[in-house]
């Protein structure tokens, strides 16, 4: 197995930089007390074409980082690539074919009008869903109505999710959107697709954030605190939405959750980092994930259960949600984020006693997923 | 270590069908007797979204092929993905993290203009070298000047290597230019890039070459013929070309080979297949692999070393060359010549008692290389 050793940001929001620089920006804490030892480096993005007109990205990186010899891969799995890079990261140094892996995770979407940047991301869906027209957002819409019907949730309970993750966001100097909302202000928001409001739905973002990934025996000569991976799985489901037996569950999540489960012996973490694109993806996704029974997940949210200082905190980074959402970066964002729980480094927003957590990083609508769990023992 | 089992191809070329057709054409014949084994699939493509409007490639390839859970990553290291996502796959089932991985590389690049594939491709530069204006084929006419002048090669040898792999193309079904060529033909085709001409810089082309990757244990379970992949290695240069000291030569491509070699414990294959994106780069690339010594590697293409039935067949498929070079596929196609080699089914241009061969695959001008040797002896 694997260990992060190491985690350095760049702070998500609209920035100004070349996205060259944001990723360089996240690294360089990382790689410069270890440029010697790093052997590999992976990229987790995915539109750095699209968005920036660059490509390459990840040779242009060991470049700017003067790590010249450096092997390096994009690893692109749309809105998952930040749980699939990591994925590679610890196959990497299990098979011994690396030894220290730098991965940076990054993306700059604010360089194109949002439509476009809507446009190219709706690009992931199947021909049928695109002969349709729906974007991503209006399938978070069309989510929302039906988990709402299926299980008698309220309107309050998935807006809740926002005022949480705003709140939890609001403590992350690192994150997009630092604002505490009430439950009025979010569902007082814009309509974006009906019934999700503006701040129900993650912002478009520019942001990185690098970790150090190295086989678990050589862990204790980076840091005294590794943050151990100890179980990871992946897992896909049709990309055609319109194929599947139901939108309320999420099959790709549920078996990703199995497999890290099943591998770190843990069943229940101390805290989980979730895929909140959409409020309701989080609610959903706690349920595929079994932490709670499927159609109650939105009552846990109203009992403040997945609160700092609840039963089990849910993105106290702020999630995708508040923290933002550039793309190629949430996913390894969200590993970072149970890095720094676990090793007291999360400071405001800390989990007290946290000593595992687990990391779920999706592509599209449960197009796939990659589940890791975390924890301070080996 | 690992193994290579099964290929199946699309012929490189123009081609009418979608991406997503292309590639499951490739991975069909693969596919179709072992759908129930395998639990990844890496898709290797570098411009699905500049060239085709399309994110998601490997969950839609996935989707496409009915193997909708199987857990899936886009490999991205511009032209050397495939060499990339070869080695991704051994990783991967060298971990244990899979078991049967179907790789395949794929592009589909005829949907745009010239003008506008040249300027995309030339994306991978660095900032100064894009102020500067240059595209990658017009580092290739410098990288010949530069080459003939140093080491005071015939303007013919260099042609020569077009000629010769026009001829192994012509031989290979998958290929996109099939006709044989004499040296005055290519030296008086049109002039590209002063002195490179038409014939010797690879054609833009759609197509896609699937394998199937397990581990060696496995192996004989799948066919009577794997193909083991007894070394791999990986290796990058600064993507800043005006940064290196010497274009003539590629420590990126020295170091891959030096890591395959020493895995492998083979000094020389019985073949390889080199990234001869313009004729001069497959000798460049001959002499930094220590096939021959600096600066001769042209005298061996004039005495007809390299050729089928030569000493040390070079690019027996075609290479980038004839074969054509949809930028994703080309290393997967690369490793899937030697594989057709050593199984015997290399028809027309089959090596006789081929044992070992190299695939090198690259990206940009050496900023990053893979190499991997490959032999039917475990």
């Amino acid at each position: 197995m694997a260990a992060i050793v190491s985690a350095g940001f760049a702070r998500f929001g609209k920035r100004k930089d070349s996205i060259m620089d944001i990723a360089a920006e996240s690294a360089m804490p990382v790689v410069r007390s270890h440029r010697d030892e790093i052997d590999f480096a992976l990229v987790s993005n995915c539109y750095s074409g699209e968005f920036n007109g660059i490509s390459g990205i990840n040779n242009l990186l060991t470049t700017y980082l003067s790590m010249d010899a450096v092997p390096s891969i994009r690893i692109d799995n749309t809105s998952g690539s930040g749980g699939a890079a990591l994925f590679t990261a610890v196959s990497l140094v299990e098979s011994g074919r690396a030894r220290c892996v730098l991965l940076t995770g990054v993306e700059k979407m604010s360089e194109r009008p949002t439509k476009e940047v809507t446009r190219i991301i709706s690009s992931l869906l199947g021909d049928r869903e695109k002969a349709a027209g729906p974007s991503l957002p209006s399938f978070a819409g069309l989510l929302t109505t039906l988990y709402m019907r299926e299980f008698a949730a309220t309107r309050e309970s998935i807006a809740q999710v926002a005022v949480k993750n705003h709140r939890n966001g609001a403590l992350n100097p690192n994150a997009h959107i630092q604002k505490v909302l009430t439950l009025e202000q979010v569902l007082q928001s814009n309509v974006i697709i009906d019934p999700l409001r503006l701040f129900e739905i993650s912002p478009i973002s520019d942001g990185a954030v690098s970790l150090l990934v190295v086989p678990d025996p050589e862990a204790p000569s980076f840091t005294d605190k590794p943050v151990h991976v100890k179980g990871i799985g992946m897992s896909s489901e049709s990309s055609h939405l319109t194929a599947r037996e139901t939108l309320t569950d999420m099959p790709s999540v549920r078996r990703a959750g199995e497999i890290a489960r099943r591998e770190s012996g843990i069943d229940r973490p101390d805290l989980a980092e979730l895929h909140d694109m959409a409020t309701v993806l989080e609610i959903v996704e706690m349920e595929s994930l079994g932490f709670y029974p499927r159609g109650e997940g939105w009552k846990a949210v109203l009992e403040g259960k997945t609160e700092i200082g609840g039963e089990l905190p849910v993105n106290t980074s702020g999630g995708l949600n508040s923290k933002g959402h550039p793309i190629g970066a949430s996913g390894v964002a969200q590993a970072a984020e149970v890095y720094l729980q676990l090793t007291g480094g999360a400071g405001g927003r800390q989990v007290r006693d946290a000593r595992t957590g687990m990391a779920v990083s999706m592509a599209g609508f449960g197009n796939s997923a990659t589940a890791a769990m975390m924890g301070l023992e080996k």
